[in-house]
């Protein structure tokens, strides 16, 4: 009988209990897969008394990550704890002696991940993160192994569920975001502190590791220009969906004409025939534009304890196969990753959709399209909806308040900022308009 | 400088020119990748004048397989050329010879794929097959490597491109299928001989590859009930729009509670939220139920060269890298392949959409009734539409002709086919009745 291949799991929450389920249920295929034994050698956790799931040897549990990280008889590190630190620190050590790494650490991959791969590369250490990005989704074997012979043109995500949730709730109720946010909190769809979700931080993460293997591009969050779902109002999924679109929150990179990388995060309106656009609830999707594929779709569960374990448990069986024929490092080897020219993002254009609110009195719909045509910005459809008589729409007594939305023709992120600066300047307009990017 | 790796083309006509296009391309990245270059060694072919892909040296060309097979320079075979021989006994000869294989050949693999990955298997050789099913959807990868770790509930594929553009477009235009049909054939979205894809044939080859990833099993087309599109009319679109369906030609592969496969080929009603309902024309998807990944989908395009050539050349890579690492057979260890129970189709259930032609007089509705209801079949909703005044509904002649159509409640398809078989023997009944089940 082979000897076992040894693993060590830092961390044992959600995705850590479902790896230890799938590991145990499946021992026997897993075992035949790999060619020998899954064996589980290490459970590292914070508190060992809280460690919930069945089937673990107290035994194999510590507090003690530089033991398990320095321990010779393990092969492969699991690191499901998240965050930069103690977690980089971990898995740079485990690379450094050779050891293969599973992580879904995707805001430690986004600010290191390059950096990572070299040093997984110069150990012949396998780096695998497929768990990082869209949950039970097999987005980075995809883009990592599947194309590899393609270019691709452009990938849109629906990467973060608590956003995806949330926004399609505003969208079937009607209700507000503080409203929809609270209760997604109490169902435990949000965390207490939302902000790395529904202000676009995770999302912007994922998007960092998704250009890396898309593009072999070392990009980190600070490239990424981000905006959250805060902004929408029930107002624009009922106008998005009479002008035919759906409002999603998006993660987007793509190439332009001058190869450089556009990337960028925000809410966009959606074709309604786009498959993107039919991906509620907390479901996530990638849809790749590759010049040889043409377009592919992939849909699934973003989150929860076995979909994360189902990928996190492919990438321990390809780091075990690899280890087991003495060839780790196999899948990223050759993976270049270098600086590429990021696209500013007031050159990008786009089909917009724009929102404000206004006095009702006469002359506003015409300072509003000179203020538009000024910046070369042309409209392509408008409607007005008057004063406050939907409940959604109230806003405190302001009972002579117009929403007015537009379609425009293709055009300038700046000239839209700009034209927008000078409107909401205008006397009549209350708040801050709302500028979202047709996608798709 | 790595020796390269050496690669033999059998067959150069649509994906065989896009492989090579490809592998052309991106040589540089390719070489990367692998760890050493890919060559192609020799393409054959049946007539080498009408070779047309450029960049092939024409000293490569050659009608001589068996020369391609057994030259111990080359380490790789690429079988293009489709159907059961001589394909199959080149494959056999290659995979004897320790050569690895990569194969589009779907109705080799329904045939014979348990036997060749046993061959495989046993030379320690890779065989590789992602551009049988799906064209450029990573449906194979996903299913082998990373759902490793779980159990598939079910799987619906739109598998065939042909009849899902047909279908498209005969709900859009409201036309009936051999309009269509003919349509298709002109614009080579069908074969002058149509009936490998319209009746079903293509897609249960598909079939049983999918189920032998899926659940290990060795299965063939004989045990795969196939139905093809030629007995959908307009009028079924109609009536599943307005029921809140869309009809598609579903591959199905499903474990009974008594773990019998449930393996089916047919049109079916899907529900219009379904992510299969809105997948149109040519496009392809896979719907995967998994017990720990939940709900995934797959759409791409299923065929075409550059995106067959996609898989075709990730399956190159993945066993060019396996060569170079002395790993041949990485991929495929341990999947092992068996016999499954298969289950009687007559004993499955559904809900069913029936649809019958009727002679327009007094007691119609309640002799079909009493014969549904004799077979236990309970009728959920019904419409009875009139009497030829729409020009797609007309039949030659019969003005007093009504379309009924029902949805039931959950059947066996033994009740359903027997009430059938009572009604359409009825005197008023014109032509056959259909009976498409509800999936999804």
């Amino acid at each position: 009988m082979a000897s076992p291949i040894r693993f060590a799991l830092l961390g044992c929450g959600i995705v850590g209990s479902g790896v230890v389920e799938l590991t145990t249920r499946n021992a026997a295929y897993l075992e035949a897969r790999v060619g020998a034994p899954l064996e589980l050698a290490r459970v590292v956790v914070r508190d060992p008394s809280k460690v919930r799931a069945a089937k673990i040897d107290p035994a194999l549990v510590s507090t003690d990550a530089a033991a398990a990280v320095a321990d010779p008889s393990i092969d492969i590190i699991i690191e499901v704890v998240g965050g930069q630190e103690p977690a980089g620190t971990w898995i740079e050590t485990a690379l450094r002696a050779g050891k293969s790494v599973v992580t879904a650490n995707k805001s430690l991959l986004a600010e290191r991940g390059p950096s990572l791969l070299a040093l997984a590369a110069a150990h012949r250490a396998d780096l695998a993160f497929e768990a990082s990005v869209g949950g039970a989704l097999p987005v980075i074997r995809t883009l990592r192994d599947h194309l590899v012979s393609d270019w691709v043109r452009s990938l849109r995500g629906i990467v973060n569920g608590t956003c995806n949730y949330i926004l399609t709730r505003m969208r079937d109720e009607a209700a507000p975001f503080d409203v929809v946010l609270s209760a997604a909190q109490e169902l435990g769809y949000a965390e207490a502190e939302p902000s790395l979700d529904v202000d676009g931080h995770d999302a912007a993460h994922k998007l960092c590791v998704l250009a890396l293997l898309a593009y072999g591009a070392a990009v980190t969050p600070a490239d990424v220009p981000t905006e959250g779902i805060r902004s929408i109002e029930p107002v624009d999924h009922r106008f998005a969906a009479r002008f035919g679109y759906a409002i999603k929150h998006l993660a987007v990179a793509r190439e332009t004409a001058q190869r450089e990388l556009d990337l960028r995060v925000h809410p966009a309106l959606v074709p309604a025939r786009h498959p993107l656009a039919s991906v509620d609830g907390v479901l996530n999707a990638v849809a790749i534009e590759a010049d040889g594929a043409g377009s592919q779709v992939l849909v699934g569960r973003g989150a929860g304890s076995l979909p994360t374990a189902v990928s996190v448990v492919a990438d321990l069986v390809d780091c075990a196969r690899n280890r087991r024929a003495g060839v780790a490092g196999h899948q990223t080897h050759g993976l270049d990753v270098v600086r590429r020219p990021i696209a500013a993002r007031e050159g990008t254009e786009a089909v917009w959709y724009l929102r404000m609110r206004v006095a009702d009195r006469p002359g506003v719909l015409a300072q509003i399209a000179g203020a538009l045509g000024t910046h070369e910005v042309s409209i392509e459809q408008m409607v007005q909806e008057g004063g406050g008589r939907r409940a959604s729409d109230r806003q405190g007594g302001e009972d002579d308040t117009r929403v007015i939305v537009l379609l425009t023709h293709t055009a300038f992120e700046r000239d839209i900022r700009a034209a927008l600066a000078q409107i909401d300047g205008m006397p009549f307009v209350h708040g801050h308009s709302l500028a979202l990017r047709v996608e798709g």
